[in-house]
């Protein structure tokens, strides 16, 4: 068995030995320029705990991991076009660099490099990690969607939240893990425990991310806080805000809601301030752990020694405790 | 056997069984609109002669070839977006009618859906038609983007257009008869020569809609006539003209293309006449005739009876000799 670290060492090292070249040159530089460029490059990592976990060969799975990466990979470039975000890992994003055309079409070639590379393993299971693939993706587009509804909509309610980030986060997190099961071995009961697993862990950890946020170290956590304030992001902190404001505090957070993107500054602060009153942290906290104790139960689900789970309860549990 | 009529018929009636509907609506309207169009489904119908003519069933095809047709028209959705064409069979384009994001994410969506069809059959050779898909999908995607590139390069020759239309339209005329000549049972062997019949048919079908634009019969072609001509685009009748072209009537040549759309009669009618006198109609006939003759020769290298390949090829020449 491989420590996380070697693992997450042999995912990095056999990005760098692929080569996305090709002709015309303008369609493949943007995809070398995208998965040359880091990333936490969770999904992979899954792919290959969930298969060694059931007791298959890492060589079997790393082609499929890879085709994790390049799945979410594309699905970043089309959502940056949509969400407009200039900036992604510290560097301009495709549609920025090149233009809004060619993020399209790097990205729907990168969608089908993803497919090629979820092939390349020996195993009879091949539709079943195809079937995964296929539906993740097509839950991955349809949280896309409900979050680009969401700008617009005022009347979304928590649960639509929890939803939408089920969609376009947390599933690719259970599906890269099951497609690694699968490879590994694991039998349909198991294989859906270990999703249910990952889903539930990415709904934490996306909470996680809310929270990181608003509440954590700018030094640590590598980039200014308070940027979903000033754009007025429907996340979990905001929706909660919301429910439990009434009265003068309701008028409040609406007041500095309102305020200009000029104003960040009094506006992160005055919004944090209320936040603060309501007691968002802690509560946001205490729903990051609801999902992190279900993710819990259903790795217990799983009919495997204790031993087996650790590498994948260890690094859940990084996931948990991250700064950044 | 079937006809090729009765072919049509399955194939029409099955995508109009199919269901596209799903949460969020704004992300599944747009695919039932598109896909209850119509159009001349010929991938479709591809995909089950391929299958018939080595003894498949065409049961076991009948999804593959409507996950072709999903994925012609996921290409079709992104590919007019970059084209910003507003109108497609008589209608508004997607990303017209709703919005760029909205034409993104559905035909993404789209994507995901075409694989999930292609899984559905009977079949070891899953792998098999995966890569043809992945293959094909990958190609057309170089070919769109070589179709953007030419937009602003002045430097491109015949067979740079030859190689961009077998990219952007030929591979999956081969690809989708290719997927249902594994499904029927065809060998490798077979199943190469089929798709390089298609690709060559696709060529030729290309050369066919390139001459359409400019000489057919208004009423039954059913548009305009002389679009291209009017956007300047580089068919090969116009990139023919400017190889042939010396003198007073390259200038003639490059004054007419120069002129503004406003002036689209004039334009159409200048261009027309030079194509005239340099002969252009029966040279590009010519070109579409040598590919045609190309794809008859693969369709010879098929070991089968001469009976078992008489729909596939009558199917050929409705497509060269159609008036729109």
């Amino acid at each position: 068995m491989h420590t996380i670290q070697e693992l997450q060492d042999i995912v990095g090292q056999k990005l760098l030995e692929q080569k996305f070249e090709g002709n015309p040159p303008l369609l493949y530089e943007p995809i070398s320029y995208t998965l040359s460029q880091g990333g936490k490059r969770i999904r992979p990592l899954l792919t290959l705990l969930g298969c060694e976990m059931f007791g298959g060969n890492i060589e079997n799975a790393i082609y499929p991991a890879i085709g994790m990466e390049i799945f979410h990979n594309f699905t970043l470039l089309h959502d940056d076009i949509m969400d407009k975000a200039p900036i992604r890992r510290g560097k301009e994003t495709v549609y920025k660099k090149w233009s809004t055309n060619i993020a399209i079409l790097s990205g729907d070639t990168m969608f089908a490099m993803a497919y090629e590379y979820i092939l390349k393993t020996e195993t009879k299971s091949i539709p079943d990690i195809l079937h995964v693939l296929n539906r993740t993706a097509i839950e991955v587009c349809e949280g896309q969607q409900f979050d680009l509804n969401f700008e617009t909509d005022e009347n979304i309610g928590i649960a639509d939240y929890i939803e939408m980030i089920r969609l376009k986060t947390a599933v690719l997190l259970g599906g890269s893990l099951k497609v690694g099961a699968i490879i590994g071995g694991a039998d349909k009961e198991n294989a859906n425990h270990i999703y249910d697993f990952g889903v539930n862990v990415g709904l934490a950890f996306q909470l996680k991310d809310d929270l990181l946020d608003v509440y954590s170290d700018v030094e640590k956590f590598g980039k200014i806080t308070g940027g979903d304030i000033v754009t007025n992001k429907k996340t979990y902190l905001y929706l909660k805000a919301f429910e439990l404001a009434k009265g003068e505090e309701l008028d409040n957070l609406k007041h500095y809601f309102g305020l200009s993107e000029n104003e960040s500054e009094r506006k992160v602060a005055g919004v944090k301030s209320i936040y603060n009153k309501l007691n968002i942290e802690v509560l946001t906290m205490n729903e990051m752990q609801f999902y992190y104790d279900k993710a819990l139960q259903c790795l217990h689900k799983i009919i495997l020694e204790t031993s087996a789970k650790q590498n994948l309860l260890s690094f859940a549990q990084q996931l948990m405790e991250r700064e950044s």
